[in-house]
């Protein structure tokens, strides 16, 4: 099966992620926008435990009405010892910048774990399964160590993670180091090592593009419900990346990976194999060796090309994110 | 003494060399520019093994009538292991682009090894002596280790190595490692965990930096016997390049630490303290930790701030290379 095999219509989607406030909105971009059909939400711990992660994935189904179902992932990386606490100071105790939810949802989660539940659909629909995944690459990692094959079935993979030092940006957890790639490096690592056809939408383009203050206002008057839950869980989220970095709004992590999947052309790219530095102060810095470079043997050769985002568009960008969100609210109003 | 202590008159300068090319090109822009009085030439491994390396630069004190001392310098990295082969395939056989040299020349070796003749200029010239380094990092460690208090006396130390990832700028011995650094990576954290000021001018800015070969056959005809040498020994490495990266002509790498000296104004810098990456794939990788961002608690804290290089007007430099030059030429002409 090529892997360029596409059915017409939309492109079927897994989110794999870890809401988290920028998760959130991303899959309200993923849901609004007609040129995709969500096959099915899958999380991951990160951005809080997986208890909370998958609890807000389930109650952003209900909330949203999503059709897609939400199958439990990872509640650990595969080597490393687990962190002491989730960021609660990034995004809120409850994972979504402290809205209230309910505690008891009519939704229920998938019967699959999140690995199989991607081997299944990946089986299923051979060649037309696009992963967005934007939290840590635990849940892909074990799928393909169960199932190998699926490397060549998944149509593309498109995460948000790594950081490439384009522009001066750094990571965000180390100098080097992105937070959803150090939370699981030898999971990313597994990941890179694989054929199928992977697109990095790292920090060097997720930190260019700011949502203002002003531009989530705007937001919240005219995409209706959607528009108002965007402003109220990120106001937690806001307040940090105030504080952390100066900057007047917040940067757009999760939704970069979806507008690469929908507009392409927005981004800038290199391609090249990538490794992850999974032990000493470099853990979690992903390094490409860009295909035009010649250096001497190292263990980049023979690794498959996958593709880097180094620089966006970023005003068609957050045009692109607002007129779905409100389009998309209103087809739903 | 304070550091900024400083003598009228020109800078007085050790320079710390491996020669090879690129170092005996920036040996002739230290001798001939006014600025500088250069008081002191130590060598270490790297392009050429020491012997080599000792022998061009007692050939290059010969052949233009040099005063400064020659100092013969480290063999071997503090903790690596001693590589199979220097690389002959850029800086030629006998490390200056295979041109004729004597086999006994009439200059000798300065008593003192390289390490203690920098602890000893610096101790009779407390707060003047700036370090011009651009091998490997091992002699300036190895002083630092006999005598500590240096760090405080040594007025400035600025270093060609190094890479942090500006303008999709990497490596050259691997995606994010530089030679000089990666050839004693021990050497160089060492060093960057010293209070000295250190500026760093790595590839980032060397590789902005390309003497064309119209720019290289200019600087024969008008620069006199200097101009012929640097045109002979370059013919080789500028094989290498056009080999290895299709530029027409060389990169400028040693000569750009040079002209950092001469005028800083060339140069946008960022500021903060570097780790060198020590073991595993991203082994003598420099990285910065920017003085603006902050980070969770790690191995950045504590340590004192650097300078980095992140951008350079290279036509100003090629400028600044070539009048220095012809004009030096001229003079002893």
């Amino acid at each position: 099966m090529p892997k360029t095999a596409s059915s017409p219509g939309p492109i079927k989607v897994i989110y794999d992620t870890d809401p988290g406030i920028d998760d959130a909105m991303a899959l309200l971009f993923l849901e609004y926008a007609p040129a995709i059909d969500l096959v099915g939400i899958t999380t991951v711990l990160g951005n809080a435990s997986i208890e909370t992660t998958t609890r807000n994935a389930l109650f952003l189904k209900q909330y949203f009405g999503i059709q897609a179902p939400v199958a439990r992932g990872a509640d650990r990386p595969l080597v490393l010892e687990l962190a002491d606490e989730p960021p609660h100071h990034i995004h809120g105790h409850n994972g979504l910048g402290d809205v209230p939810i309910p505690e008891t949802l009519s939704v229920t989660e998938h019967e699959l774990p999140a690995h199989r539940f991607i081997i299944d659909m990946v089986r299923k629909h051979p060649g037309e399964i696009t992963i967005v995944a934007v939290g840590r690459m635990t849940n892909l990692a074990l799928a393909l160590r169960e199932d190998p094959g699926i490397a060549d079935l998944v149509k593309e993979i498109v995460i948000m993670g790594g950081a490439f030092g384009y522009s001066g940006h750094s990571g965000n957890v180390t100098p080097v180091a992105e937070a959803n790639i150090i939370g699981d490096p030898h999971a990313a690592d597994e990941m890179f090592a694989a054929s199928w056809p992977i697109v990095v939408v790292g920090l060097d383009v997720t930190q260019e593009c700011v949502m203002s203050t002003a531009y989530m206002q705007e937001l919240r008057e005219k995409a209706g419900k959607a528009g108002q839950f965007c402003w109220d869980i990120s106001r937690v989220y806001e307040d940090f990346y105030r504080a952390a970095t100066g900057i007047d709004g917040i940067f757009v992590h999760d939704s970069s990976a979806v507008a690469y999947l929908l507009d392409p052309s927005l981004f800038t790219t290199r391609t090249g194999p990538i490794k992850v530095v999974t032990e000493g102060i470099a853990i979690g810095q992903t390094i490409q060796k860009p295909s035009t470079r010649s250096f001497p043997p190292g263990v980049w050769d023979g690794l498959p090309d996958h593709t880097i985002c180094t620089d966006v568009d970023g005003k068609r960008f957050l045009d692109l994110y607002f007129q779905t969100i409100v389009d998309g609210a209103a087809a739903r109003a």
